[in-house]
């Protein structure tokens, strides 16, 4: 049985993209972090959502990214932005303040070194350029720069068995991306999308926002409770 | 003044690597990781040569790549080759079990998200392609499709400000590292390099037999202490 690795957040994209990988028959190594991310609450989704889909391992690896890496998501002294403050981001071009340095560089390294280790041929990540926060490691390009590091940088992909960074839901629109997940029974219900990680979502944080109006094109109800 | 982050392991090549850094007029951020490495001593070596060398901040991670990585440098149950095993596997072109999976693709994502950070316009790494273990993460046209990663994948990249990828031992062969090393005051009795990490260095892993070599070449005497 062929192997594929899966970043797992816990969130909406990443379940949905496991999903995907399950479907095309793949034994799914799971693999999330903690990072000291506010909402870490999603690990506990993750774990749900690996349980579901019967996945054959769950790796959850403690990294310290907030040692060395400034972001709204790690650093409590900063706020995470609501929408008001987003558009105003995203009619600048800029890059919001949830960014986190290298973090998807970090997290495809990791896989890499899992997949290398497991002799996975795949590695799936839940990356979408549509829908998104305009951080630079969401894209293509630097998932088309990262699969060139994968072939000449490991044991593997110079022995000429690439490991493919499967990345099914890169251009997909948030509402498609539900659509498909909503197809290939993800319980939404068990995800978790939203950066302050209280108890109930907040509804006005991007990844919130994103979400809600995905659910609303889709004409489905988001099964979370909202602040809201 | 300019930042540079310095990857450090302790060794002689990443100190001297440093060094350099040090001498191109950087201030200096040095990056050490705890990756259960048999021969953690060499983190010992990396405090004595950052202090030494008065560097501004030294960060040590402690990051989980033996938990999905195997290698030998980190699985205490598979021995370390010795002299009389690299010949062979050299003969062959054979990758050595000291090959950790990913391992610099991972220690540089970490230098990008402490380089993106400070922002620092460089990161010095001490990779060799001459005198070295045939890992395919210590060669040129890694290093160069990591500094494409880089510049696509980062807030700096694409905001045009590139965080500079320097390898400033890449072509060198380890007589002319430890002279380079020497003329730029290097202690070489506070670096570590065998993989064993016992009392003494054994003399005989490929980490051991490059250095002693590089130094006979030279005609100048290892301060270390030996087994054989």
């Amino acid at each position: 049985m062929k192997k594929a690795v899966c970043l797992l957040s816990g969130g909406l994209d990443s379940s949905v993209a496991l999903a995907i990988a399950k479907f095309e028959g793949y034994e799914i190594y799971a693999l999330t972090f903690f990072y000291n991310q506010k909402h870490s609450r999603e690990l506990e989704s993750a774990k749900k959502i690996a349980r579901y889909f019967k996945v054959k391992e769950h790796k959850i690896l403690n990294i310290p990214l907030n040692e060395i890496g400034i972001s709204a998501l790690t650093d409590r002294n900063v706020e995470i932005p609501t929408k008001k403050n987003y558009n105003e981001i995203k009619r600048k071009k800029e890059i919001p303040p949830t960014y986190v340095p290298s973090r998807n560089i970090i997290f495809l390294s990791y896989a890499l070194a899992y997949a290398e280790t497991l002799d996975a041929d795949a590695i799936f990540i839940g990356v979408n350029q549509i829908d998104y926060s305009n951080y630079p490691d969401c894209r293509k390009e630097f998932i088309q720069k990262f699969q060139e590091v994968a072939k000449i940088g490991t044991k593997r992909g110079i022995e000429g068995k690439e490991i493919e960074i499967k990345t099914p839901l890169i251009n997909l629109k948030k509402a498609e991306i539900i659509r498909k997940g909503f197809s290939l029974k993800v319980p939404f219900e068990l995800t978790w999308s939203c950066y302050k990680g209280k108890e109930k979502a907040c509804g006005k944080c991007e990844s919130c926002v994103l979400r809600l109006k995905g659910f609303e094109e889709v004409g489905l109800e988001d099964p979370l409770e909202y602040e809201i």
